[in-house]
């Protein structure tokens, strides 16, 4: 049932335990949100392999508090404790020295912290821990220092093992199977839900979870999705000659895809669709090229904006502006994490990364496109996990 | 597009001053999560009919901060404003005197807030609001009291119009199609995740959201889910003869359904199974009929417990264990939310409330039902809204 073997939870904690030592920390304390939700489990899960599906409710003085979220508190000396309001839990368990339930997540971490020893704590997960949770947590250890410590969550996480690498590249597989379902059901007629759902069911038979998308089409292709809290609450019927543009996340046990299509719905796109599908195609494959252990992601960047600058469209039209402010992508893997594929940024590409390197254009009079891979660094290269079919690239 | 008329969203918006104003507040101040989550939209999308899909992804010091977050900001005396960090929003556009976009949400909220007039404020949406950011906004408003005012929220929103009915009903057939679907498709054979794509689809092809699930069978069906962050993650295949319980919530126009059904896979239930089965159809269905306007939510939870200690399955084996502090359920609409169904609470009913009425058993040797319903309260008594299908109630 679970594809990281037992042993590896614990080299990772170890892990955890040796970079909050020499972060000169008495431990960690990781805080994740379960609940269904799927942008907030990576550090609970990362060192447990547990994730929590009882959805989030209102806290409830005296019955329970922080429902649908998970703690893990690992002190570098002392035993790590896993805690949970779910009392009954389904094989195979989380891996943790010690599993508390308590239907008062925060009491029950203030109590697990006071014990483990050591008044400096690193946490990680702050922008999941409300601040009704902090304050309590705060005022429940006085003696002790909280310091948020997000970052150090992503630096273990920052280079892959194989294992987690063969799950990247089964996620990116069961994506594109997704992806490709769905683009090959944009016909007109069909609706943007319709379409939706097909991508969906797709990654939750295949046993993944599905996140996220934006997808809009047509006259509202230059925005990300509908306003409305629908997976895809756009029953917008597809005409000929659509821009459809979907830009897609989910997971395999935890590990996500987060890549984008667009193509031309019931036939070839005109001159002006071209463009700009070429000037998103050309400025992410050439940025991708340049993918290596020992490159400057930098580097990356302005190769991508050359390309940019030096496309069809951008002569004719100007330089698109950036949706993400400046960046070209990010890293992947539990979550949407560092690094970002920025011009200004030192990061140097490792073996075992992975990065999703994407574009957007948006323009309200002309439309909208995307384009995204997820890209993992080889010894000596990278791999393209997301493979572009080339009939919807448009 | 849009079921709610602009006119309702700004008599919601008024409510909202005046409620406000009677709590001795200046305004109001609501944050919410988007970026694809379902668990925390309920109070920016309330007053403005708007949710931001762009994922979450962690803050950058300089490029955003918050993402696939927003926020609204309600002067008890002053215009209405809504943040955002999408820049180009589809129509239809959000319910506000003016909308304000910022990569940088919190300093954003932190301006309009001081500029909104007056400094006690009530907060709506805590569970939402992460420590760094509310420790950031507490700094940039050395002046202001920033107040937890979630309860104001759930006052708002508790009895609703006739357009929310009408769409708490939508969601409800839906969320019943989506059930059946999934149900009918439970044979020997298939997997858990097969049978819960089935049940997504449904709800995504009709344009709604698909929020989380619950789902076990056989010898894990006294768990509540897998423990990991698939959709569903089990790719467990059906017995003949296996329990199989789906908890499962979504929403139409973010109006939520959540209900339960239980079915014997491929065959009809043992004795054993039907007794588990009629202590939780049995209890929640005596609950049920004593709603109606005027009538006492501890009286129903009191006669639910009644009859479930009067059951066969509780003559035989002993009172289950309750699986929410001794809740029989909870209000419903934009979110989980208070009235809970419990015998100590003081909650006399009105017409207009939603509730969900559940049970859950879990007992590890013998395995796991669940019975669940959403149902309105009307003017003389009350409109169940998730109609069970007999042939899989057990």
């Amino acid at each position: 049932m679970r594809s990281i073997p037992t042993e590896e939870y614990l080299v990772r904690q170890d892990a955890g335990r040796r970079l909050a030592a020499d972060a000169g920390l008495d431990g960690l304390i990781a805080w994740s949100r379960g609940g269904s939700s799927q942008d907030g489990y990576a550090d609970v899960y990362y060192f447990s392999g547990y994730y929590q599906h009882q959805p989030r409710v209102p806290d409830v003085p005296g019955m329970w508090r922080a429902q649908g979220h998970m703690a893990f508190v690992l002190p570098v000396n002392g035993p790590a404790t896993l805690l949970t309001d779910a009392g009954i839990i389904q094989d195979p368990q989380p891996v943790a020295d010690r599993i508390r339930t308590d239907a008062d997540l925060v009491k029950a971490l203030a109590e697990e912290a006071r014990v483990s020893g050591g008044g400096r704590l690193g946490v990680l997960g702050s922008p999941m821990l409300a601040w009704p949770w902090w304050t309590d947590l705060r005022s429940a250890l006085p003696d002790h220092d909280l310091i948020n410590a997000d970052h150090l969550g992503w630096r273990l996480r920052r280079v892959k093992s194989p294992a987690e690498l063969d799950l990247m590249r089964a996620a990116g597989a069961v994506g594109v199977r997704a992806m490709d379902a769905a683009m090959a059901s944009a016909v007109p007629g069909v609706t943007e839900a319709e379409v939706a759902a097909t991508a969906i069911a797709e990654i939750v038979r295949a046993g993944g979870a599905y996140y996220g998308m934006g997808i809009s089409s047509g006259d509202a292709s230059h925005t990300f999705a509908p306003s409305g809290p629908g997976t895809a609450s756009s029953t917008r019927r597809l005409d000929e000659g659509d821009l459809l543009r979907i830009d897609m996340y989910g997971s395999m046990e935890g590990y996500l895809f987060d890549f984008a299509r667009t193509r031309v719905v019931g036939g070839n796109p005109t001159p002006e669709q071209r463009e700009m599908l070429d000037a998103v195609h050309d400025s992410v494959e050439a940025g991708t090229a340049l993918l290596r252990p020992g490159a400057r992601l930098a580097d990356v960047a302005r190769r991508c904006e050359e390309v940019m600058a030096a496309s069809a469209f951008a002569r004719r039209h100007g330089v698109p502006e950036s949706q993400m402010g400046g960046a070209w992508g990010h890293g992947l893997g539990l979550s949407f994490e560092p690094p970002w594929i920025t011009t200004d940024t030192d990061e140097t590409l490792e073996p075992g990364m992975c990065l999703a390197l994407e574009r957007r254009i948006a323009i309200p009079a002309l439309g909208g496109v995307n384009y995204e891979n997820n890209i993992l660094i080889t010894a000596t290269g990278h791999e393209v996990i997301t493979p572009a079919t080339p009939e919807y690239l448009g």
